[in-house]
């Protein structure tokens, strides 16, 4: 791969090129930052302007029954189950990530009484490590650290009952409990709902901490005693909200005919061709992010000295990355909307600012945005 | 009161008749249910398109910076807080009412370890009472349930850390801790978030069971130890759902300058009226919320043997409430968008009915909405 024209013939014969089409994606940006939050739809402007003032504005209560709004989270959850792998029945949408990790981690141990640990990647998302320490602390249970998924083995005994934000294929190892996000790869806008996949094995005796009545077997019975919804129904908790939950549902609708094996080939041909460009332009430059496309998801870290002020000015010139303190310059590449002639321009940009030095000429104010 | 001319006297001296034209209230209805999903404000559809169409779509994952995302569950929390008689560091806006009773509950034992029983009432909203039994078993509580606000002096003892869903006078009784919703008299939107007040004498020892990244003090750092923001800041979570939250901001916004004191009294001054015309007009309705206004809050319930389709023939003639199974027809008063002639006019409607009989005509298909 040398040549602009290259990448230009590879967009040609791209199975997913129609799919940018269907984003708001400015003008004269390339959006590297997918991964932490997702482009915007164009549907999702048109959805929420009705729901807002037909649903809402004039038929008022009236749509949660009329509009579907009682039935949306399942609806989402539904749509969404074939993108991750999993059965219609086995993926709830509700709350934040955070919030399902949480009740997944609450469930899974008391799935297995006799297995208290907790094992989690000392590097994971902090968010998650905290969370695993509250539920090991409020149910007894044991948190054990580990630094990367060498250590898994190492880490793995009889009384281990949750393994978290280790980096494993959900689907070929036969996953019991997953929780992800739906604001990044499925674009449903800034603090989309959350999504939680429990494997149909478990639903029997599956049990929530969170046991809201949206999640009841029969919400409008009023009764004093908690009967949970049948199956991964009972993890809806709270009431959910609307407007972010139904952004998300057009987000979901637009993955919903795509095949998850043409997103992921090309992922992988997306960050591939980022890394052999950064690597034969940019030699300097460590690529983080292993060069085994099947350890990697759809991101690329690299490790550089001035990754902050590198961050800030490819920002100035259109080039939307994000820093990770103290020196990661990190690259998102959302298969549904960018295309290979974005990555040889992005990699021409970076190549363009270490040459002129550029990013070194003023200390910016505040960091760039990290989310 | 005998005419709809004195309502509209009335009406005419409201200090708050101004705030109705603040929102889209469908023609011919009047809405008895802001109890259940308040009205819609007028600011909120082109703020939220604003919101989708430029800070989202254009602006992108630099908007949590750029549009005060980052700080506008705080923004709404400040604000929100003297509408409920708090300091602005006294109250958090987050998940769900659920999400945010559960981490209450167990912050509020955790201050009190020596406290751990939590009293409830059995006929609270269910969703409360099944949350309060989750933490009970979660922390190796014991949930005592009462039958109402009077059997409360006999259900405290020494034991007794949280009472919870109990009607009480939250700021004259020097509250330690509550939650509340949204999406009803707060007009935020279906599902809005909800809030969390901790009075400040707490805050040094307040610890939450939802360690989330958005309550850390410094995020950003992504520290693999969990250290709480100062104050209500750590009850933020994760990721909070923008675009609900933003549509909350503006509803609370319409509220921000209106006084508390005038809201009451309105709210008195209509559920008043409906009792009375009620009582003058339906002799054989039990009114069943207690006549001391002191003692009731913006809803008034009446019980009734066919009060099912009584409220479905209602909504067939513009006059919105709900059903709660098995005799009870349930009426909210909003304050803010309320008339007295609307009081009247629906006391109008109910008698025409119960008069012609209209309503035992035929059988519904479906329960109305309740939520």
């Amino acid at each position: 791969m040398t040549t602009r024209d290259q990448a230009e013939e590879l967009d040609r014969n791209d199975p997913l090129r129609a799919m940018r089409d269907e984003f708001v994606l400015p003008d004269g940006v390339i959006y590297l930052d997918g991964n932490s939050l997702g482009a915007l739809p164009k549907s999702i402007p048109d959805r929420i302007a009705h729901v807002i003032r037909h649903e809402w504005g004039e038929r008022l209560v009236r749509s949660w029954n009329e509009a579907g709004w009682w039935v949306a989270s399942r609806r989402v959850a539904r749509r969404l189950a074939p993108l991750l792998g999993a059965s219609a029945d086995e993926v709830a949408v509700a709350d934040s990530t955070s919030v399902n990790l949480f009740k997944l981690l609450i469930a899974g141990l008391r799935l297995r009484p006799d297995r208290p640990v907790l094992v989690a990647e000392r590097d994971a998302f902090p968010s998650d490590v905290y969370i695993a320490g509250s539920v090991a602390e409020l149910i007894g249970g044991q948190l054990r650290l580990i630094d990367g998924p060498d250590d898994l083995p190492a880490a793995l005994d009889q009384r281990v009952g949750v393994v978290g934000a280790v980096d494993v294929d959900l689907n070929s190892w036969g996953a019991d409990l997953a929780v992800g996000c739906g604001y990044k790869y499925l674009n449903g806008g800034p603090g989309a709902p959350a999504y939680a996949f429990v494997a149909a094995e478990h639903h029997s005796r599956l049990r929530t901490p969170l046991p809201g009545w949206h999640g009841h077997a029969e919400p409008f019975a009023m009764s004093p005693d908690y009967r949970p919804a049948p199956g991964i129904g009972q993890l809806a908790d709270g009431t959910p909200p609307m407007l972010s939950l139904l952004a998300l549902e057009e987000a979901v609708e637009l993955l919903a005919g795509v095949s998850t094996a043409d997103l992921r080939a090309k992922s992988v041909g997306l960050t591939t061709l980022f890394v052999e460009l950064v690597t034969a332009r940019c030699p300097d430059i460590e690529v983080v992010t292993p060069r085994d496309p099947a350890r990697r998801g759809s991101q690329v870290s690299l490790r550089l000295p001035n990754a902050f002020p590198l961050v800030r000015e490819l920002i100035e010139r259109g080039v939307v990355g994000d820093f990770r303190a103290p020196d990661i310059a990190r690259f998102g590449f959302a298969p549904t909307y960018l295309r290979h002639v974005d990555v040889w321009d992005a990699v021409e940009r970076i190549t363009d600012v270490l040459t002129s030095g550029d990013h070194l000429t003023n200390q910016p104010p505040t960091q760039p945005t990290v989310t």
